[in-house]
């Protein structure tokens, strides 16, 4: 039964964060059966090749897709070594957009963002597919689900509401003096290594730092964070672009999402440094 | 010349399943085409990382996606060694849906669910893109035809009737006794190993055995089966979900395709037990 | 703010090559960009593996796809090493489509397809997203001005003329007697090799030369090229396709889009050659 737009929808919007990868048909199972459900609708593929079972990291996918992303769009995250066990599954409406996925943890930096307005646990196998198999709840809970709610359907209709959510304990980030201590989260195609360290944000003349993971204020900067230091003590520039430097050298620089990025001109800083996710990394800032 | 919507259908839906990959621009030319000739059409990759000329392992993949995928959807499978060769172009529909792809044994498992309605062999080139390649039909004469399938052109518009199919020799699947003797028809990302044995379907308070393959009568099962062996004699447990058994520990379980699924709780199963695609498993069942 | 479609535009299309690849959310965030400017725009992922900062690999990928996309099609081709640095931002129409991305040579092989009528940078921030990254601007500045585009936004809104494009060296393509000059361009996935040795057109009854980069004069062939030598010495037989010969013998034909291609036989030529992207070879015409 194909359902209507949502009101004030342009077209169902849902994108998928998943580690099913691109060997099966894991992620076009889900596409076929939200466009079952909901045809016409527009599905994203943020990221389908997460670490297998790296829920951590599409937590932190789905903090940096969050504000890039229409309003209304629905989520469907699935990194989710716990299929099949008693984990429940999730709907959620944050932030103007809405979540479902497994309760394990990977909303838990989107909530850094914005607060859950209301969550369900879902429940209600009157929006799954019949006969739902034990280790495929991509396909069989979480799509349909999605494509319901992204047709309209009221989100108290999926499911109970859920109380607690599952989180995931927040990456470093503390401040001693004047230095920011931190780690490193995710290393990219490109081999730049993305750190906890942040958001910065460039307000002329100065910059702010408004951290993303709560417990620490929001600090007004004379000039770009100065300088970073390895746990091996060496010590990295911080620079506008990858252009600043001569080829060869490491650098760090404020990346796209307003995190200290380490990377190096013509190189990959993660090999180059012998850094990766997990490492600590420290910023000295100059305070106004 | 854009098409309209074949009556009945939201929106003329397309699935692609290639050995094309994604270094090139293969795929991407497919849509290219497909949007020019139904412009708005959903196009779905359903899985292009297929192993190159695997058209075994293709048609297991259409025979995955065919329940999930909406009615009226334009299957386009292109994993084609043979192409420029004599081989034959086909379109047909079968189980409320359409394929278009090479006459090499793509269809020959999704043929297990449906009956073939109607197939013709592609040969009128008003339908294909004008003085086609020899070596990229996909681009050239499989997505014009899907197009215009989706759009609303009459079957017999593309072709004379097919006459016979290619078809590929059936995976093993056989009883003997109490067991069931089949084999590894492809690992997935995760080192899971699907096999042939089943379809089996929880049917409380027992299961069923509807085989996938014809060939066999179903079975009403006591309950799900019971352990598997391999050839080198080690017996796997049957359980209901990963977290049954400890980690590091192999198991067998009904996968999400009702097919009997080979797996370790955190660990990857092609690995630990060597096993690989062809290779023989048997299953214990116990009848009512 | 929602944008109407173009007039004349069954549904604004674009186009994305890119080296993001897929383990990051890059391509993903361009996406989710472009929907909340154009809701329900079709977004075509042409190639997001492409070398990180080969821009030669892909302009040769733009000038593959420019013929077997919709018109009015807006490529956002986003290889960009230099982001950050002094490098212009351009917009452009060709041949009845769109080009967004930076100024670096992406252009080049397009343009011996079609003459730029009109070429703008990107200097009017009021189609880019608000306080843009310095080293993001595929999310930030391409995907919004080509959503915009994609949309109806007249080019000279989004920026003053461009004047001169910066444009890569051509590839190797020269007429010695009968012999053409070239080189390798690129490898597939299958291993075969892509030359610049082209662009070859079957007339019936004979076969045109008409290069794909300026400079040669178009010949007519009395038949298909003959054969093709290696720089050590090697000589390739011809063919109409793959299967004219046997398995592991390499061997060249004209490829899907008229240049001439090295492969072997259920083989990878890259490796059973030993020849890579750079290499020379030649070409032996029969000129009528």
């Amino acid at each position: 039964m194909p359902v209507e737009n949502r009101p004030g929808m342009a077209y169902p919007t849902l994108a998928l964060i998943t580690d099913f990868g691109s060997l099966d048909a894991y992620a076009g199972g889900m596409h076929g059966v939200i466009q079952g459900i909901a045809p016409g609708a527009v599905i994203i593929d943020v990221c389908h090749d997460l670490p297998a079972g790296g829920v951590s990291q599409a937590a932190f996918r789905l903090w940096q897709a969050f504000p890039y992303f229409p309003d209304e769009t629905v989520f469907v995250a699935v990194v989710d070594p716990g299929v099949g066990t008693r984990r429940r599954g999730l709907a959620a409406r944050l932030g103007g957009r809405w979540f479902v996925g497994p309760d394990n943890g990977l909303l838990t930096y989107a909530r850094y963002r914005h607060q859950v307005e209301a969550a369900v646990s879902l429940e209600n196998p009157a929006f799954w597919l019949p006969d739902p198999s034990s280790t495929f709840h991509g396909r069989d809970i979480f799509a349909p689900v999605a494509a319901h709610l992204a047709g309209g359907v009221p989100l108290e209709e999926v499911g109970p509401p859920a109380g607690e959510l599952i989180d995931l304990p927040p990456p470093r980030l503390a401040m001693g003096g004047t230095v920011l201590h931190g780690q490193v989260l995710i290393a990219d195609r490109f081999g730049n290594l993305m750190t906890s360290l942040g958001r910065f944000l460039r307000r002329p003349p100065a910059w702010d730092f408004q951290p993303w993971i709560p417990g620490l204020a929001p600090i007004r900067l004379a000039g770009p964070p100065q300088w970073v230091t390895l746990t091996d003590g060496r010590r990295l520039p911080v620079v506008e672009t990858f252009g600043d430097l001569s080829p060869g050298e490491p650098l760090a620089y404020i990346g796209s999402d307003g995190l200290l990025e380490l990377a190096m001109n013509n190189g990959r800083a993660s090999e180059a440094l012998g850094v990766g996710p997990g490492d600590q990394v420290q910023l000295h800032l100059q305070e106004i």
